[in-house]
């Protein structure tokens, strides 16, 4: 499958919803766990996100338009919002991710990207030289993995309940 | 994490609405693609969970309520929904899946379980013995990891358009 904007904004601007409608009002069994340290809870997960609208996606594309690949993306901290979400609750966490995804799909279609500006490259600190089109690809695609992750950490939950179950389930190990 | 029913509900209830804030009105390129051959692409998956609520979870149920492990499960058939929905669309299962759910949600909050039904035992026809608690357990897990799937399918379709990025992306190799 191709990059387009039209088919990444299906599913950019529908995100937060999916989201909403997978974690609004469940108990805190089911949002609070995870997968051992250093892995995400459904609730950091949300965390993660909304940083990722604040610093990571559009600083990084708007540094591509602007500079090239002559001035290197800033680092990005994957753990940031165990610091920043603390005392909000996770219906404040979704509200805040719905409104950042929103300014920032406005923002999106506002600039009306060609092909040209889809091959421009940028200058990853890790990965060295990406394009813009990889940059935005990969948006789409840390939002999908990671509804699979909240999904794949709430379905551990129940591992021990579910008799000799598991061993249909190979994403269980994972 | 215990089984309880209450817990359960929560996740069984949603899931429709979650399949539909994923699906609705997305691009056959998103929802028609799967991982290769005998795997579901996110359309096929909508068709196999309509298939489990007519089929699998309340019919086992009941059985397990009604004649214990004396009556082994009838075989399921993984693959059904490649004949059960040709010529619907992805909306019409949407629709047809939500309807199913509810209607078995009506009745599974009508059965007022108690801790001893929960341990009555059913016979499954590979797995041998199992408990009612392990078959509703098992239900929540199939919905949670087939929205895991579901993304998981979708965000693999950008791969190739990632540039370097898939080796953050250690759940593109699943």
């Amino acid at each position: 499958m191709k990059y387009t904007t039209a088919q990444a904004i299906q599913i950019l601007e529908r995100t937060p919803a999916v989201c909403t409608a997978l974690l609004a009002g469940l108990s805190d069994d089911w949002v609070m766990q995870n997968e051992g340290p250093e892995t995400f809870s459904p609730y950091d997960v949300i965390g993660h996100l909304i940083y990722g609208e604040q610093t990571d996606w559009v600083p990084r594309a708007k540094r591509i338009l602007e500079f090239g690949n002559s001035k290197t993306f800033d680092k990005w901290d994957r753990f940031a919002q165990y610091e920043l979400s603390k005392g909000k609750s996770l219906q404040q966490l979704l509200a805040e991710f719905a409104e950042e995804r929103k300014k920032n799909m406005i923002w999106f279609k506002s600039l009306q990207l060609t092909e040209t500006d889809l091959d421009k490259k940028g200058m990853h600190p890790v990965l060295g030289e990406v394009t813009l089109r990889n940059l935005l690809s990969t948006w789409v695609v840390h939002d999908l993995t990671h509804i699979a992750q909240i999904t794949r950490v709430m379905a551990k939950q129940y591992r021990s309940e579910m008799g000799p179950w598991p061993e249909f389930f190979r994403i269980l190990n994972f």
